[in-house]
């Protein structure tokens, strides 16, 4: 197989596809949203078979148990992907919204309206149900899609890919509109994000080598999101209780999420107060503690390394660290931040006002958990993933994210004088 | 000189004071302005004796008449200048705009905040005037920038450094907030471009071939604007004195500008009427017509090759091709352009409707001289560039286009359940 011509033609399809799909209605899309849940409904039998291949050769070829389990399609599981293409149909769609519509001096109307940004191409994991959600997010939004998911899941990826050709058909659009690399041969994976000829953008999904390879070696520009390194801070003018609530809340209500805190700065004049409550809390849980030399004055911790301020640990570890006041609270943020989300609890006003103004992250938050950023807590409906570039899109990428807005003109024959 | 240790401490600097401008507010920005404003004023003689060592140097080096006259500094441009930086000093300030505020069923309230990038790599050729108005936009939209001007223009530049670092440090903000770099070494170029631990987007201005290089060569996010190959596409129910005067504006208002158009597609059905009546008027301003087929049945021209279409002229000389109606008008748009400004001469108001949503440029307009895409007609008060990209920023890049949205919320001791 010739993956360079291969993949050219996968592109020039999908530009064509695209073209196409920024024609298309509202309920064309929609309809095809639901023709590919019906589509998936009727062959459940089918995907959770394919997906037994899969699941064979990962156990043969020793994935572990957690990967295994990420890769497992049940009935539960493709029921969930189908309420998933439900919900995108049902979310309202962003493309042709015009707005900010004026005249200008010389006449002209001038306004703004949301566009596809055409073909985007989604490079992902193991998880096979990000083959619907993302293929969902990218019609919804009007764009064409190219897929790579992880070799582990090819066959599983495939399957789902047969009932998206058919939903697709069935509502009128080319089945080109998602298309599935169908190779594993990792020289797809080049090939797609130089292409930049075809592709608008790439949106990478897992993990943090995957997605540095990938922002190291595209030309096409990518959608990043790299690490979670979130902090709280709790100032000595924090409410204690909802201090203790929020801190507690945004380390252990889920620990694989990037949106979970990493590191706890607490201001030196409540660290007594508030340190020893919340250790017993975390220690109850199950969760490891680490701190600085002050922190280690007042609990039980093993000692935090240069390096643990920068780790995102995904885990029931905490890195904690007692500071004098918010200003050196926002230098560590500053200094160690992957720019995802910051919290400050703080009942001073100035305070809240000066930390939201100039603490530089995709989300930053007064007195509430870090678990609230998130798509579906901001309104999203749905995520394509969690911005930490600065331009385009910030922070939970929804529908709007995956679009454009061009300048549109109404004229009466106005010309430049 | 060590050139990557230089630009290394240019970075940090330049990240430490675009930390500073974010807290700074819009009165010391707009003060800071004025007073660089004032120091060019007292600096009128100084700035055109160190421009008379370029213009010197350039002559030496054979630079040709027109490039000579745009690096030129003569006191009518100092005061150009000047009423640049005064015109920016009133414009509103974008930072810290507060929109789409709502209350989430959690309880949050959620909104996005408009903020500064940090900070903005601005690559330039030969004109001086660009140093300030790059300077000047930037730290009114709270970013710290690194400049580097063309080497034939470096006295120059240096000199306006010095006026714009004193009216920094008059308003109390730090010199650094804008570097000019002080080597005319082209290496540094190529350090700037890749330094993205303290540069946030790079903006280059100048000829593609400058636009491509650095496209292609950056680590840092490039906000570029390649080609203007504008169309006009005048319909067979166009109103013909309105497509008389747009298509005669949108070629020669000026020749060598981005929104001009370069290609006139006009619907056989109402070729034979208005081609010639166009063909008179241009070459009465000496405009160089290049023709299909089809046009060259109807008014004298060259024949227009295959690369006529995808060349941006920047010169009185325009290619015609007559086109069945709009679909083949948009089919050819598609093809070769280049996503900047399309227009769309029509009574019809499907038609208007479908180019509207369909054609994917920066600028779509209906009835109107595509000259007006441009900033200051759009009302942005001054552009940094015209985007070409989708992402991030379209079109006329104004002080919004510096800027990123991030997530603020404000609760009241939110946890997730």
């Amino acid at each position: 197989m010739d993956i360079k011509a291969y993949m050219h033609t996968l592109g020039k399809q999908a530009r064509a596809a695209g073209r196409q799909l920024v024609g298309a209605d509202t309920a064309t899309k929609n309809a095809a949203l639901l023709a590919i849940a019906e589509a998936m409904a009727e062959s459940e039998a089918y995907l959770c078979e394919e997906n037994q291949k899969d699941l064979a050769a990962g156990k043969a070829n020793g994935l572990d148990a957690a990967m295994l389990d990420r890769l497992a399609i049940t009935p539960a599981g493709v029921a969930g992907m189908i309420e998933g293409l439900r919900q995108v149909a049902a979310l309202p769609d962003p493309c042709g919204e015009i707005s900010d519509m004026c005249y200008r001096p010389s006449g002209i109307q001038l306004g703004k309206m949301r566009v596809p940004l055409g073909v985007i191409g989604i490079i992902y994991e193991s998880r096979p149900n990000v083959t619907v959600d993302a293929a969902s997010l990218c019609l919804k939004s009007g764009n064409a899609t190219i897929l790579r998911g992880g070799s582990e899941a090819f066959h599983s990826n495939q399957a789902i890919a047969t009932c998206i050709a058919k939903g697709l058909e069935k509502a009128g659009l080319p089945a080109s509109c998602v298309q599935v690399i169908e190779t594993a041969d990792r020289a797809a994976v080049g090939e797609l994000i130089t292409l930049s000829e075809f592709v608008d953008v790439i949106v990478p999904r897992g993990g943090k080598g995957l997605i540095e390879r990938i922002s190291r070696d595209a030309t096409v520009p990518v959608l990043k999101h790299l690490d979670g390194i979130c902090h709280v801070y709790i100032d000595d003018r924090a409410d204690l209780d909802m201090a203790f609530n929020i801190a507690l809340n945004a380390k252990t209500h889920r620990y694989g999420v990037c949106n979970a805190m990493e590191t706890l700065l607490v201001a030196e004049g409540v660290a007594f107060e508030i340190l020893p409550r919340l250790a017993e809390a975390y220690t109850a849980k199950g969760v490891e503690l680490r701190g600085c030399e002050k922190t280690r004055a007042v609990i039980d911790a093993k000692v935090a390394t240069e390096e643990d301020w920068g780790t995102e640990y995904l885990a029931p570890v905490l890195s904690i660290r007692v500071v004098e006041g918010m200003d050196q609270a926002m230098e560590h943020i500053e200094q160690y931040t992957s720019r995802h989300t910051e919290v400050i609890v703080t009942e001073d006003y100035s305070r809240a006002h000066k930390f939201l103004r100039q603490v530089d992250s995709s989300s930053v938050m007064v007195n509430a958990s870090s678990r609230f950023a998130d798509g579906f807590e901001y309104g999203l409906g749905a995520e394509i993933g969690i911005s930490t570039d600065k331009l385009h899109a910030r922070g939970p990428v929804g529908l709007e994210g995956l679009t454009s807005q061009k300048w549109i003109v109404f004229g009466t024959g106005q010309i430049r004088d």
